[in-house]
């Protein structure tokens, strides 16, 4: 029998004081269930918001693996993918849930720079995907 | 009732040399209204070009903020996304407008890598958005 | 007559020991035609899978040329994005093909962060398009 294969992508790698984690999904101990389908016409904005507020606390929780003693969370760059109806546009509004969440727990540090972009499909058919850019920084 | 939220996304940010900017969409002082729809069918090709032009010189723009005394920019990457009909394959000549006006502007330092996609469906209706990545160089 | 346009962007860049790779299409000697279509309609799972690891080796190919003597390549990050049927959110999969290859190729070093997106359309309709960012290190 063949082995497993190694472990290849992992949540988050560094580089100097350069923090890039995986695209994250809106998951609750492994759970998408509740944050799947098309926006808005299978789950509602408001529901996508909530699921952007998801997948950004699991940036947080990867990026924080990769600091070092006496460091913090600089955020960067937030990327987002809406899994979109072809006429659906307010993506920014389903990321302000991200972005909110990321001053509130970061405060000044989580000023960040945002692409927004609706897509027709994503993995596991969730509503939102978010990859985060993180610089580790003095506390 | 309730404060109005804090900015939490900002054009761009910088972390060592390097400046990130925020995707930008083909607005002319706020308005968006000549560069919407889906290309080609709703946009022309040459109007989607000419929209990634707008995109790139907002991307400059916010990038500017950036610089200290004595330093200019040199462009690393564009990452842009056509609002596509499925059937539409030329989403490089769409990023050529903004290509092309990187190394007219920037020379040498306009020469960048590039990632070109096409997407069902973006923010306010709009035919291309571009996020940029600069360094901060020397004069 | 007008002059040819200067080559404005480039297979790769570089910044400090960051390689920044334009996405790559699935191109064997500049031939896409064996990896075009959508998948799983048009094109197999495990056909794109191959794909998605031919864009990786042009990755690799195009970021080696950026490295200085005693230099070798870890990569941090690889951007996916899959030219998907709405229904289809087997994106990882068909990106473990690059994932898995990355490891095999680089061995610890090929440990990266990913981002897997569906996408309606992409450039020259093939199935997979693949970006990766790199770090330089000291062989």
């Amino acid at each position: 029998a063949c082995p497993a294969p190694v472990a290849a992508y992992v949540p988050a790698t560094r580089f100097g004081d350069t923090i890039i984690v995986s695209g994250q999904l809106p998951s609750v101990k492994g759970d998408f269930s509740a944050f799947t389908g098309v926006v808005p016409n299978q789950i509602s904005v408001e529901k996508a918001k909530e699921a952007s507020q998801i997948c950004f606390l699991n940036n947080i929780a990867a990026a924080l693996t990769q600091l070092k003693n006496g460091e913090t969370l600089r955020l960067v760059q937030i990327q987002g993918f809406v899994q979109s109806a072809n006429d659906f546009h307010d993506q920014p509004i389903v990321l302000n849930g991200a972005s909110e969440l990321a001053v509130q727990i970061l405060g000044e540090n989580g000023k960040h720079a945002r692409t927004a972009v609706g897509v027709s499909t994503l993995p596991k058919n969730v509503a939102v995907e978010i990859s985060c850019t993180f610089q580790a920084i003095k506390e």
